[in-house]
């Protein structure tokens, strides 16, 4: 049996635009025993709350009727669709489907509903009990959607899917996924599949959706596990493609490395690009350039993205920018053949002191005054984005996210952050990465000590523990969940474990209005993190 | 047998102040036979992702441990409290747990856990299957947690708790909750409940915790049914209450009315109140006074909350300004004897366009320079937050927030909003509301015609559909759930309907970077709506 697996990128809420990619795609792969599509790849993962609505529901079950309709009348190969079923929004599931010859002749409902991290499914959908395995050509497939293949990694689970396969051993195992991407994600699938297979000793085929959806990245990444456990065959990741799997065919082992700042680059480039099309928002890009390194990448990623003549740079510098951070940031664009224009904001820094000074009398100077310079840049920025159209891109990296190092309506303002889930140690081995390619940030960006550049002679340094420590901490109670006493144990010091701590939660107030973060961690800023601002913690 | 119960406002995560608050109320009630605390009241509702770190849980299990020793030690009286119990982050139940003589004698898990709206208990919680009757003082009691006696209004439970308690008919009922308020709500209660009663034939005790957390309002408001569904005790609403209830004693039906703008203030009050004393901030607030009815409504809100002498009103005029609206602004100010400082922007203004105009050459006046108001605005107004540590309150309603007729960084700024979650055309019932009390807000506030005074002659209805229309197509909408056909069956314009939907679904980038807006209503902006940004509809 030949399988033709489409790895694709719906767009969520656009049965239209999925129906039509589907179609497309059984149209090209005509000549297969079987088409698969990934996980709700006619709705798009996740609908979220449009799944409250009953018309969307409706819409979902006409178009299911229509793909029926047209694989009769154009006689399309039979094809597995990852898709809602049921009768309206307090009635569904999420399913898989065969379609053959006009009719729905196999479904299966989802059994593990996962709720942790950025999932909700049990918001949604009905939890399935059954298993029965697909009979078709002979073969006898199992199907588990995304999360059934997750049963050992979650504790609150009652019953494995994979124990049906052990007893009613399937000829292939078939896991229909939207699986998010993270760093680490693709080997630990492998992993966790490598120990279905080794219970069940059944080849595996893995497909993923592809694309970005808003925080969240699909990176598709599909492949094939051979009945040892072995990957045998493997998609591209980060953008759609066509796995193709021979039942009957003896393949080999292909090797896999997951190589970190390669693969977060093109799912930063991916869910950049997707947010921007699947918002349908025009294609180009505004960003703020201090001359910092964490704008020097984003302005990196942009050019890549939207092509250099669809992004500019403004430089907005007043009284405490250095010479030095405009001729890096007037370097870092020739570089990247970006234009670059300078607003210069002194005058406007200085009438708003003026404005205030009857109000401010007898105050000193503070981060008021900072501030309202970062707000002044936010200001800007937003308008040049409302004149022409393009979007603002944010530029503050995680460790400055955690830690409230960052000015709410200033430089926190914008449509989406493509790095605020890399921390800052991270950004610098992100940017020689990148050089590592082409020759683009300046060294001096990359070597100068890291400054806000709001007051006279600050330094990031001044304020925060050095940024080694600080993302250790971080990393170690975001990503790893380890508990203060842990960390303290890994070596860091108490007091600041504790300062760390206590000001990651503190802050969660400007994290609320935070732009999206594009999500490459285990853990990040977004949908995944779900913490009260009105709170205590134990410290 | 007498039962003190203790509706009382735990602050999320402080276990420590919640458990001396605990202790206190048994001190105080140390007459009874038994005290009661409700779901969750030593970590508050809800800690959320707090309780994935295995350090709360070992600290709910040492509190939960002193509490024991503290009961036997001081000979306190037993009680019931909601808790969370369970050895780690991974393995914890949302409970009650009975503590009697130094022990825990009875605990009883959560069966039904909720995941719509606010609410993520399966993100958490470990489901309960079992039942199990409490036999306390020769009585038999069933235990209720919350949702556990919601099972007829969600259809995705399995099983209904209370049918344990037809076959094993308690002496009566008690249901620990903590029921986030909204308009309509507690009436809902009274007949969900009622019908409990007329299956189970006894009486019913419900007990909920008030307090604000975030965006969420508990409204306490307990009561207990007799064995026909009558209420015949009722505690008060929006604060902290002992509601006594002797199970020998005959009670008469007690009259209960939800008065809607009543309730809804108080809720308001108790929310904005306990945003700062949970977050540890100054009480004191800093509003950008328009001449507008919504800053209006917000001004009173805070005098009543914080103090007149705490509250700093800013009008922020430019050339758009009229002139009655800043008349109307010093009018409300002196009503409320609060505090108005005028900071004229037009100067900022004018040089924000002087100097934007080298890079704005041959473009003409649109949005953005209106935005560019709004935002230098939003820079004035955090600068007196920063300079003086006022909290800002942002003042846009329902019916702008939905369709998106607001300045992000502008207008938008502040920690948060009091109104956000009621519609226009309740501002000014609510401002009615409030006149009838104490004649407050200028009358010409209320009568003239609504505008954001950007522009010249702006008026809000040449962008929007007349705010009564509006605002039934979004209450249909959102609060209805209903399909926009169903909407046009009303008999709204299709046009218009459409419209609407179109600029709520449009608009959700926006409200991604919204303050936190106090839920009154049964669908609100905030933890119970999750709508993807980038995505498409069916219209």
């Amino acid at each position: 049996m030949k399988i033709a697996c489409c790895q694709i990128n719906p767009v969520i809420g656009d049965l239209s635009y999925n129906s039509e990619l589907i179609y497309n795609k059984l149209i090209e792969n005509r000549e297969y025993d079987l088409v698969l599509f990934p996980e709700l790849a006619l709705t798009g993962y996740s609908p979220r709350d449009l799944l409250l609505k009953n018309e969307f529901i409706i819409e979902i079950n006409k178009t299911i009727k229509k793909l029926c309709a047209v694989s009769l009348s154009e006689n399309l190969p039979p094809f597995l669709l990852g898709t809602i079923t049921g009768k309206d929004s307090e009635n569904i599931f999420n399913s898989v489907i065969l379609i053959e010859n006009g009719k729905i002749s196999y479904e299966q409902h989802k059994k593990l509903l996962p709720d942790y991290d950025v999932h909700d499914e049990s918001r949604y959908y009905h939890r399935e009990k059954n298993n029965r395995l697909l009979e078709f050509k002979a073969k006898k497939i199992g199907i588990l959607i995304c999360e059934d293949a997750w049963f050992d990694t979650v504790n609150k689970y009652v019953k494995n899917p994979v124990d049906y396969f052990v007893e009613n051993k399937p000829d292939l195992i078939i896991n229909m996924a939207a699986s998010p991407y993270y760093y680490g994600k693709p080997v630990l699938r492998k992993k966790v599949f490598g120990e279905i297979v080794s219970k069940v000793k059944s080849p595996f085929l893995y497909l993923n959706m592809t694309g970005g959806n808003d925080d969240i990245i699909f990176d598709g990444g599909s492949f094939v596990l051979d009945n040892t456990g072995e990957i045998v065959i493997k998609a591209d990741s980060f953008r759609e493609y066509t796995m193709i799997y021979d039942t009957e065919k003896k393949y080999f082992k292909v090797n896999f490395i997951e190589k970190k700042y390669e693969t977060i680059f093109q799912g930063l480039c991916l869910g950049l690009s997707d947010y921007f099309k699947k918002c349908r928002l025009p294609q180009k890009v505004v960003i703020g350039i201090s001359g910092g390194i964490d704008s020097a990448v984003v302005a990196y990623l942009a050019c890549k993205v939207f092509g250099k003549e669809n992004v500019l740079g403004l430089a907005l510098p007043t009284q405490f920018s250095s010479q030095h951070s405009l001729e890096d940031a007037e370097k870092l664009c020739e570089n990247l053949g970006m234009k670059l224009e300078i607003v210069d904001i002194r005058n406007i820094f200085e009438l708003y002191n003026k404005t205030l000074s009857p109000h401010f009398e007898s105050t000193k100077w503070d981060v008021t005054e900072q501030n309202i310079q970062a707000r002044i840049r936010g200001n800007i920025l937003m308008s040049f984005s409302n004149k022409f159209g393009y979007q603002l891109l944010t530029t503050g990296n995680k460790s400055e996210i955690a830690v409230g190092y960052c000015t709410l309506y200033g430089d926190m303002c914008g449509a989406i952050n493509p790095i605020g889930d890399l921390y800052k140690t991270e950004i610098y081995e992100f940017a020689n990465y990148i050089n590592s390619k082409e020759e683009i940030i300046p060294e001096n960006i990359i070597k100068k000590a890291p400054s806000a550049e709001l007051a006279p002679n600050q330094k990031d340094q001044d304020s925060l523990p050095p940024y080694d420590i600080l993302d250790g901490i971080l990393y170690s109670f975001i990503e790893e969940n380890l508990d203060i006493k842990e960390i303290i144990k890994k070596g860091y010091d108490e007091q600041t474990v504790n300062w760390t701590v206590n000001q990651l939660l503190k802050t969660e107030y400007k994290r609320k209005q935070a732009a999206i973060i594009l999500k490459v961690s285990k853990r990040a800023f977004g949908q995944g993190w779900r913490m009260p601002v009105a709170k205590k913690y134990i410290i």
